[in-house]
């Protein structure tokens, strides 16, 4: 039996990991994940019951966090500390918990969540750097700061999110509220800070699309608001690759749930 | 028969590679190297003929390089961006040809060389993170910085470096000129640049070591200073791990021979 809601004891994890070598964060029958290597783990330090967690951001395949939360109750209660070095000593290298803390049983790692911080890194021309390949994504050409920086800044406001988002989303709306969405142009890398009340799956990866065609100059910032209006998906560019994407953080409210 | 100082073409290619997956850049016969594969992709741009190569610094197994200068001869003549071009197809994608030029038949990537400047970066605290585990070493000890850099300040000068070089080193003196040694704290990192007009084997995670020493406060910058000095191999500190080491950059005379 699945242990997520059950449990006398409930946790709050704060995870990292490089998403290179793992098919994303959601338990895959037959491939490995990083909530599959996590529950694995829990179920080894609960003599053998299943545990269930919850994850804040369901990370596609490569794609890395250096801030994502998981929430789970077990059958008995630790030591919060204790805990986090149990798991470290059980989880695979690629796989790190950075903090654990004992919580309220009604807090849920991706219900609690008011807001998500990612940030995508992509090393603009040249030839691809080989300690680079694996964190950060690589387009040949150059790009032009000035339509992107426009562009990041447009994005930011309550839009519907139709255009950017990955076909098979199951979810009721696709309205999303961009709390800060911000590109800068540093030695040759551009990195891309977005935050908002929630995403739809490939939607950050889409953003970063949208840039890197506006920097190319084959979009200008204003036809792409457009498509992103009329919610064309056909006409939006395709997604970034996912090896430059990192959740960064989840934020919860002030009670943490 | 290889082809170092045959061929009728001689060129110097500067290389980027993530050390991880090699055993170090010089050839061994059952072993994945740089120098290996750097080899077979000239060998088949040569119509099967055995090239050899020459490297600048021959960097041990997880060391990697940003700046790696390799020069050859080759049985005909290239363009030299055709032959970045042609390797980089070639070459697995955790080493890069960043430059091709023809040199002078006297050009050698080792000999030739005035000087080389190495990187090491090290995470300091809390836990390792999975992002960086390839590119950076990490203790989870806190360093103090100011006897950090007053040793590495310490380090420059012209110096008998026996007591830092692994043994084994088949090399006619010990002594080496440090031009720059600058350690500098910044975000949890500590970032150390030495550049020295040559390197003894293990020489800069050695170098590190005596610094982590040092930060720790389990010895002075004169203690470790004063074994340099006796040239006492068994009271220095042990290297530093391999993953944290980068060959920047390696400079040559205004002649480039």
């Amino acid at each position: 039996v699945a242990c997520l809601d059950c449990g006398v004891a409930h946790y709050r994890l704060t995870l990292a990991y490089d998403g290179t070598d793992f098919s994303g964060w959601q338990r895959q029958a037959t491939r490995r994940t990083v909530q599959g290597e996590l529950e694995r783990a829990l179920s080894r330090l609960s003599g053998g019951v299943a545990v269930s967690v919850a994850g804040a951001g369901r990370t596609d395949a490569g794609v890395h966090a250096l801030g994502q939360v998981a929430s789970f109750g077990l059958p008995r209660a630790w030591d919060a500390d204790e805990l986090l070095r149990a798991l470290n000593g059980l989880l695979p290298s690629d796989v790190r918990v950075l903090d654990s803390r004992a919580v309220d049983p009604g807090f849920h790692a991706r219900r609690s969540a008011v807001a998500k911080l990612y940030r995508y890194e992509l090393d603009i021309g040249g030839v691809r750097l080989p300690t680079r390949r694996r964190v950060a994504a690589h387009v040949p050409w150059e790009l032009t700061p000035g339509p992107v920086e426009e562009l990041a800044a447009r994005y930011v406001g309550r839009h519907d999110f139709a255009a950017v988002a990955s076909t098979g989303s199951d979810v009721k709306t696709t309205v999303r509220h961009v709390l800060r969405s911000e590109a800068r142009f540093e030695a040759g890398t551009l990195t891309y800070d977005v935050e908002a009340d929630g995403f739809l799956r490939k939607m950050v990866r889409s953003l970063v699309g949208g840039l890197i065609e506006a920097g190319r100059g084959r979009r200008s910032a204003d036809e792409l608001m457009a498509i992103l209006g009329r919610g064309e998906r056909r006409d939006w560019p395709a997604p970034a690759p996912p090896e430059g994407l990192t959740l960064v953080l989840v934020r919860y409210g002030p009670a943490g749930t």
